[in-house]
């Protein structure tokens, strides 16, 4: 009998806070190579949206996500986010459980968006803000709640951004310039239009780039990309400690950030190179430098990993027992 | 509400014949270009097995198959091939249906060592064997019953060939040699160890090469390979209507082909290129020669193709309201 985690299952049985602490953990193996992963595999059905392949392995398991982005179907009733986790044995292959894709994507979206703000931005950070209120952004959104912060949330569509904003504890933001100027800013939209466009990053923010995630997406221009690269405050603006602010470039995994995501763009057009971009998972180990300053610019380019998703399926497991499952016989 | 199709509501819904036609079809709209897919993605567990990730596109649904391999199960009671096969609607991304991978993956398998042999054997073939008795063995033997071809099979547990040929309708093979001198030749086996030594194929053979699916199997030696690839009949010793025998190489798909299987070790050493294998597929839709005399020497090597998954799928799909299956509400 295998048994199988609904949706609300699966966040009955993995909290915010847990997903975080969960994620976390999951970058650390994976920088130590205790936790590997092939890069995910798309099957395009554009222009309605694209399937994903995501394998993973680590903590005896192995781990299979099944996922899709079609933008265009909540229009239709339908989910944007849809699909399986399939959660296997390492040591036989005996599969153990089922989860729905969906809530298990917007835990970890949610969970690497908030981990890499709080490592990569400023310690005193006092406000945040998401952009996007889709499945994912509100799990940015909730997660930053649940860390004690205040958050600005804000969505082309006013009444979403409102509607989930009350349902996470959120505030709608009065206008997209004002969750633009959060110190720590998160993004999660379509990637079909750029939000952060050249020269918009001030000193000292940190941006988690959580929505280009397909071919051809992008949330930050290039231009952006390439002036963060060399940005470097003078001395004269510098904090009190004397140390200039600089702008530091960061992937969730440098493999997926060359084929997939906000990064690739800038990698095609030279304005950036590997030596340019340093993994979230090798500051988390002490491997490379994380923020050194407080004008420090730092950018997150999430592409999303099958490990993340992994870490929440393992701390689903925990509950097994706990929860009312639904289970089928093979 | 998604239905659920177990091992043997699969074998309820697509006959070996079924099978056999859906999986034709298959190659021949994934030749023509109608069906896609990316290469399989291996997770490996070894030295106890691995995973495969194996996702395909085609007839207005997207699949994936998370299936393994793991060769030792059977001494612990657990099965060798265990997975899931999800099928999802590409047109919005839903789930449609969810089905154990192992009997899909028998019945593809089987299919597609019997296509082979019928495409690529002599029109006049006489004997049929099957060597390996597992459960993808014992597909391809069961298609080649359905076929009405009567079938030696070998195994090195012959206890298991006795039980499995009883319950296909195939012959136990009184030795490895009977079975190996088959017209029509299906090897299965876990690849561990040659079965095709060099000079082994005599004129006129066909071999279907489907157990060395992963990184190290082999089931013919790379000499063999050599050796057919330059294979020539003397005009003396050619059939009656003067054509001599020629050795020809086949396989599933090039691009998996050169990744896994077979014929890697021959491309590795330099023994084979590209030009020297031509694909299935475009054999059956006249792109590519298949055999041109009684005396040819063919060889298929398999690597397993998801759009063989996708042909079962849909072929099970037709009898969805008519099977008793379990659901899962997500």
């Amino acid at each position: 009998m295998i048994p199988f985690f609904t949706g609300s299952q699966v966040r009955e049985a993995v909290s915010p806070e847990r997903a975080l602490h969960a994620v976390h953990d999951a970058f650390i193996s994976y920088a130590r190579g205790e936790w590997t992963m092939p890069p995910k595999v798309y099957v395009p059905a554009y222009p309605a949206g694209d399937f994903r392949a995501m394998p993973a392995l680590g903590g005896g398991y192995a781990l299979l996500k099944w996922v899709t982005s079609f933008p265009e179907n909540p229009a239709k009733g339908l989910p944007t986010v849809t699909g399986l986790v399939l959660l296997s044995d390492a040591s036989n292959g005996m599969l153990k459980a089922v989860l729905d894709a969906g809530a298990v994507t917007a835990l970890r979206t949610g969970a690497a968006a908030v981990l890499a703000a709080e490592t990569l931005g400023r310690k005193d950070a006092a406000t945040a803000a998401v952009i996007g209120a889709g499945v994912n952004g509100e799990g940015a959104a909730r997660t930053f709640v649940a860390r004690g912060r205040h958050v600005l949330l804000w969505d082309l569509d006013e009444a979403r951004a409102q509607e989930v904003a009350e349902r996470v504890g959120a505030e709608p933001a009065s206008s997209r310039e004002d969750a633009l100027a959060a110190d720590l800013l998160v993004t999660v939209t379509p990637g079909r239009e750029i939000v952060l466009g050249d020269g918009s990053l001030q000193p000292g923010q940190h941006a988690s780039l959580m929505g280009a995630d397909g071919p051809g997406k992008a949330e930050i221009a290039v231009e952006e990309l390439a002036r963060v690269r060399v940005f470097c405050d003078d001395w004269e603006q510098g904090e009190t400690d004397g140390t200039p602010g600089r702008g530091r470039i960061y992937a969730d995994d440098w493999e997926q950030a060359s084929h997939n995501g906000d990064l690739v763009h800038a990698f095609e057009a030279g304005a950036l190179g590997r030596g340019d971009v340093a993994q979230l998972g090798d500051v988390l180990i002490g491997k490379a430098d994380g923020r050194k300053s407080n004008r420090d610019i730092t950018i997150f380019d999430s592409t999303g990993l099958a490990i993340q998703d992994l870490a929440i399926a393992l701390a689903a497991m925990e509950h097994v027992e706990g929860l009312d499952l639904q289970s089928v016989d093979l």
